[in-house]
């Protein structure tokens, strides 16, 4: 499925709608819902069929990129075009004749000669090489993986040019299959994409594709808006299975323990008030972290922030975390509760209390804790 | 992959060596570890190829596994058959000619007359009847998933029958396809399944197969030891990723909560004590539960539970919380640390001690809960 949109804000929306009505596959319960904040992303050390001026818009776009605080790493992206080549050169256009190929037998003449001349003959083709070919793809798959192991996501050009409508009916299927060089591998790897405008190539107007894991497309729209500009909540991070966090100390963005989180795939929501029933304590821990403690009288509202992870992702979380720290449900300052940071009796005990300066940020700005 | 063993456990453990070696695929980050303690089983409204003996010994498993307190569920299994039809009858035995294909061909004398009868003429099937036949096998398998919705697994007879030697070589593929009535829709609709003794048919003996969804392979296990007594822990509730929670109270074996884990997949594994640094006092909660607090001085060690869930599972239970429970990092008996249940500083202060008794279980038995 592909939507052209003319922001990605759109294209989220129309993606996350027509999501929400498809049966579809379920949900990964372990789902990154965010790319990191220094993404590591994967580029084509070569460039097939880009001229230098092409070349060159690309090469900005991997330095906008990267100066937006991605880390670039260059592979060999052969696997991937092996595999855009099986889309049309092996036997799995048989899928198109599967799909439409009685159609097209039968009226001749109400379809396009050049798509006709390219599914009627797939009608011929043998199981055994269909099957030979998917074995290759999943061979191809495997090691376009392992190319990809740490890594958040691939950029590619969308397109290698812009051919005319002469060129395109001078050789239809040579020019159509330039065209889908850094794209027809997709659907086959079975990846998610955003696709983003990223300035000129000379006088034409050039762009640049963000490829993900499947269901990671909140990675993928995160990484497309450092390249772009134009950002937009990936559809997934609010169509995914999700549980929300709230942090007081040491994992607000910014703090040291920030990454545990961002490792996790987890997203930042934004700032919240507990309910003004708190204290906070400094605990003895390295790295430090505050305790926030629930009381009967004298509490007031401390100030926090909100993650949004996959359920996995919470469970991970839980099951790394040291003592005294523990988890639990917290009110906040709208009388809603939600999941957050708590911390174990004895240690709070021993703790100093800063509730006086309202959160852990303001309390280091005051220097409440040198 | 099939494996015979003699017994439960060993196959187990055959299995979770063979898929420790291979790739495969990762598993779900929210695998279910056990079957709950009252599964809900399917079994097939008709038993087309069983005589009444047969039936009748199908029947009596059914009663077992009911009388060991599974709910029983009968389905129609049909969509299931047309799968099964399906792998001969259609063209995914093109699979089999681009496996060995080339080699029957090249030497026909190498091959039995039958397995060379069914894969030669395979080569000549085309690929788009192939992709025909898996959009099918995809609609059937989809029917077959809605009518076990809500349900745990599926139980059918191993074999309609025991053919004589005399009978295969009469009618070799007549008798191999009634053969794989109860067999052939496992793998094309992505299941595993556990085979065991059921008693006696007649004079033959008797098998029945237990079927779940790809990965609960525990689940499976689980249920067949309901069946035939041959008790093993699933090899998949070992090599998922999986993490413990002990549990204190509520959530102990048979007490109120207990659902509230089983629900999720996770799986019982023992007692537990934590080091002699807690204190247990009664909370005033709906339904009544205790709360582990970790003391500087004047600890005691309290029994608990451990279970084993999947890290999403662990997420889910965590966001669903109420206060003012929390969960954390326990210190066990042995010094080691693990998640475990601890609760929140201002309720436990207005708690009742009950340390004394050394646990909840026993607290209630003493009657100091009334």
């Amino acid at each position: 499925m592909t939507i052209f949109a003319p922001d990605l804000q759109g294209a989220s929306r129309a993606m996350a709608v027509l999501a929400a009505g498809a049966p579809g596959r379920a949900w990964p319960a372990d789902v990154r819902l965010a790319a990191p904040p220094r993404p590591r992303v994967a580029v084509p050390r070569e460039l097939p069929g880009l001229d230098a001026e092409w070349a060159a818009a690309f090469g900005a776009a991997v330095r906008a990129l990267a100066e937006s605080g991605a880390e670039i790493v260059e592979i060999d992206l052969d696997p991937f075009l092996a595999a855009a080549r099986l889309l049309y050169d092996g036997a799995l256009v048989a899928e198109r004749y599967a799909a439409v190929g009685e159609f097209v037998d039968s009226r001749p003449d109400a379809v396009d000669p050049t798509v006709r001349a390219i599914i009627s003959p797939a009608g011929e083709l043998e199981a055994h090489r269909l099957i030979a070919d998917r074995n290759r793809l999943t061979q191809l798959r495997a090691t376009a993986m392992t190319r990809l192991e740490g890594i958040d996501a691939l950029m590619v050009p969308t397109a290698p040019e812009h051919p005319t409508i002469v060129d395109v009916a001078a050789d239809p299927i040579g020019v159509n299959s330039r065209m889908g060089t850094y794209t027809n591998f997709c659907n086959l790897f079975d990846l998610c994409a955003v696709a983003v405008p990223a300035g000129t190539a000379g006088p034409a107007h050039f762009g640049v594709t963000v490829l993900a894991r499947a269901f990671e497309d909140a990675v993928a729209a995160d990484i497309a808006g450092m390249v772009s500009g134009c950002v937009a909540e990936g559809w997934s991070a609010a169509a995914a299975p999700s549980v929300e966090l709230a942090v007081f100390g040491a994992h607000l963005l910014g703090q040291p323990l920030e990454h545990q989180l961002t490792s996790l795939g987890a997203r930042w929501l934004g700032p919240v008030w507990t309910a003004p029933t708190y204290r906070l304590t400094a605990l003895d821990t390295v790295p430090r972290k505050p305790g926030l403690i629930r009381v009967a009288d004298g509490g007031v509202s401390i100030a926090g922030e909100k993650w949004l992870l996959s359920p996995a992702a919470l469970g991970r979380f839980l099951a790394e975390l040291p003592t005294p720290m523990q988890l639990g449900a917290v009110e906040f300052d709208d009388g809603s509760w939600g999941t957050g940071f708590g911390c174990d009796h004895a240690a709070s005990a021993r703790g100093r209390d800063i509730s006086e300066y309202g959160g852990w940020k303001a309390a280091l700005a005051a220097g409440a804790l040198a």
